[in-house]
């Protein structure tokens, strides 16, 4: 079951999978036709999906999940977060959170994900070999930020040229794995964290180096608002002024972006990760997926752990979807119902779902998230047991199962996670 | 860890609990004091959550969990919900769904729930037999609905005396069980199913048989809406009148309702089971949870299988936080921030874990809820494996590791569930 469009749902039965060596998916053929033994043969009642992509996740922000979002952002960021985030540039503590992160999301069937790791290299080195090892795809970025406002004492850069410097090794040093599945991507945390030099550098060395993007954009009203503060114009132009908003670039959020922000970010070919269980703690609205879907722009899912309390993005799909009616319907009820919405804004689960998979695969422009020839064999089986939630009743037909699984399959519902052809779960 | 009132959190460490031959707790002491050997003990992570309180669920809508919620409310109830309510009629359908669903409820530790079972008598009495025999706690509701407009054909009473005897007939099948978990509880599905003769009747046989009620309130705004035009009152009010609104009266949703509607439902003991993430589906707004707790109204938390997409009610602890996010923010982003929510509407975890506890067991006015002498020893063990999102790690304090397990805990999470001192799971 997959979704090639925001709009389409595709169920094919009884098929053949073929996948050649660089886990390159080589034949999909319905079983008639296909006279040869399988490798691996799934049971009547097992789905297969593709792979899973998690544009957003804050790696060291792992063992802090799903606490602390009772606070005001202020002291979540400060108290809590920067400090852990610290924690993790020592390699005796990223020795026990990254593999314990990545197994996690491996269980969840995230087989891309996008990280910020810690602004320490070697310990974002670790990030990527990991993944490397454990066989997760993934994009590890090495966080850049040196404003003295808006970073804790402690950690931060030193310098723009520091945070230049440490990135460029940082690409070196993902790039030196030799791993097909890791990839370096070059990370400003967001605006306010980052200076005028080290944004511009940073733009410069993506450029050069030929290496994705990731930051935050227009998260919050506070972002939103930053930005035209310090320089007159949106986040989304700013950052691209600093020529940060490129083919493939990752923006996460943007649930304050115009539509002047949506159609700049169309034509460069960049993107939004879209992560909406984070949202309703961090961003004061909902981002308007739907628009940003029908402006053709490309939309990616994440969970942006630990801002979003729950790891794995079936649950952010649902998340996505509930997002999208709160926008829709509106919340006070004091309000007239004509008043209390933005009609028009609802999303089903084909649309989230394509957004977890082939939509963030798109955006990153990587051949997964949709499962055909050419593209790698990035996959999940879900095949609950009998006593699971997901079991199948008389009244599921496709269309409703397909909603089920995306919405409620858990780790024990799903049986193989693949990646690049290679079983890693 | 527990939660006597919706802003206190309670740690109690290595303590004993002893449970006397009705399954109440007689003595909660420190280990230390405790000389006796136990016949359970705990490991070291292991954390106790007083059983959870499910105040709301379709028991017959389970088939369908996860499905049909991108379609309209007219269709998902004509062309699913009813016609699945129907086939549970029949005992061999029912004597497959009724226990995969109290066995997954348990299994995500709601140790009392609240349903609504089928119209039929015999396949409502299935459902108590079953819970009885499983050893949940639940309130059993056979359906009552017998208005032309409101129900579909051959799904409804055939008269308001038709609806008012088979309840009856329910109330007595169910007490002849004899099991000291199941109780009836009087439902007629909601006003706009209902003839004036049928809610009548059935507010003067919860009187006569003291027996408590259980209806939709105010849930969405064509509900809403729908008791002012047909009796110039709140729907709040009509139930009032019908002799509906009595001391442990679960009224589902009541996202609609306003002050003096609060302040009748806390002046004569019923409540409001707030079910966040259906009502993000069906309700057109936010139930206002922090209002009514504030006003002193009994909340607890319901599920709403299968309005609500997911079981179990940590998920809807987590729901009901997130959902008072959107309240108290708002959601469209063009609008100015001071124009968008509903400032002071926020929940936080404590107060949405006390109502899937003691919340919803006050309400109901049953012992549970709460560990301590006197009440029934009612709990959960939530004991992750080393490789859960739940892990604790340096940075867990208390308060922190609780949102943690209160927001996360699934079913491999939790090792042990306890109905009156036995262990179901």
């Amino acid at each position: 079951m997959q979704t090639p469009t925001p709009d389409q749902l595709e169920v094919l039965t009884d098929m053949v999978i073929s996948v050649g060596d660089h886990g390159l998916i080589t034949d999909i053929v319905p079983s008639a036709s296909h006279a040869a033994p399988v490798d691996v043969a799934l049971g009547d009642g097992a789905v297969v999906l593709p792979g899973l992509v998690d544009t957003h996740i804050h790696a060291p922000q792992w063992p802090q999940l799903g606490t602390g979002l009772d606070l005001p952002l202020e002291e979540w960021l400060f108290a809590h977060t920067f400090p852990l985030e610290r924690s993790l540039c020592d390699p005796d503590v990223a020795a026990e959170v990254w593999p314990h992160l990545v197994t996690n999301l491996l269980a969840h069937g995230t087989t891309t994900a996008v990280y910020y790791a810690t602004i320490d290299v070697a310990t974002t080195t670790m990030l990527a070999e990991t993944c490397a090892r454990l066989g997760q795809r993934a994009f590890v970025g090495r966080v850049a930020m040196d404003h003295p406002e808006g970073t804790p004492e402690g950690y931060r850069d030193g310098s723009a040229d520091d945070g230049i410097a440490a990135t460029r090794a940082s690409i070196e040093a993902i790039d030196t794995i030799g791993s097909p599945l890791v990839s370096a991507i070059v990370t400003p945390r967001f605006i306010p964290a980052c200076t005028d030099e080290l944004l511009a550098g940073l733009g410069e060395l993506a450029e050069a180096s030929n290496t994705l993007v990731q930051t935050h954009c227009s998260e919050s009203d506070w972002e939103h608002r930053y930005a035209i503060e310090r320089f007159g114009v949106t986040d989304t132009d700013a950052l691209a002024r600093f020529g940060l908003v490129r083919r493939g670039t990752v923006l996460a959020h943007g649930d304050h972006v115009g539509d002047d922000d949506l159609a700049m970010i169309g034509e460069r070919g960049a993107g939004i990760a879209h992560c909406p269980l984070s949202n309703a703690y961090f961003a004061n609205a909902v981002f308007p997926a739907r628009r940003a879907l029908d402006a053709g722009v490309p939309v990616g899912l994440g969970s942006d752990i630990a801002g979003g309390a729950e790891p794995g993005l079936l649950a952010q799909c649902a998340h996505a979807v509930t997002a999208s009616r709160y926008l829709d319907d509106g919340v006070d009820a004091r309000l007239a119902p004509s008043q209390r919405g933005v009609g028009g804004a609802r999303l089903d689960i084909v649309a989230a779902f394509h957004m977890a998979t082939r939509g963030g695969a798109d955006l990153l422009g990587i051949p997964v998230g949709y499962l055909e020839v050419g593209r790698a064999f990035d996959a999940l089986v879900v095949d609950p047991s009998a006593d699971s939630s997901l079991r199948r009743w008389d009244v599921d037909d496709d269309r409703r199962y397909f909603e089920k699984v995306a919405r409620l399959a858990r780790p024990s519902d799903i049986a193989q996670v693949w990646v690049a052809g290679r079983q890693v779960r």
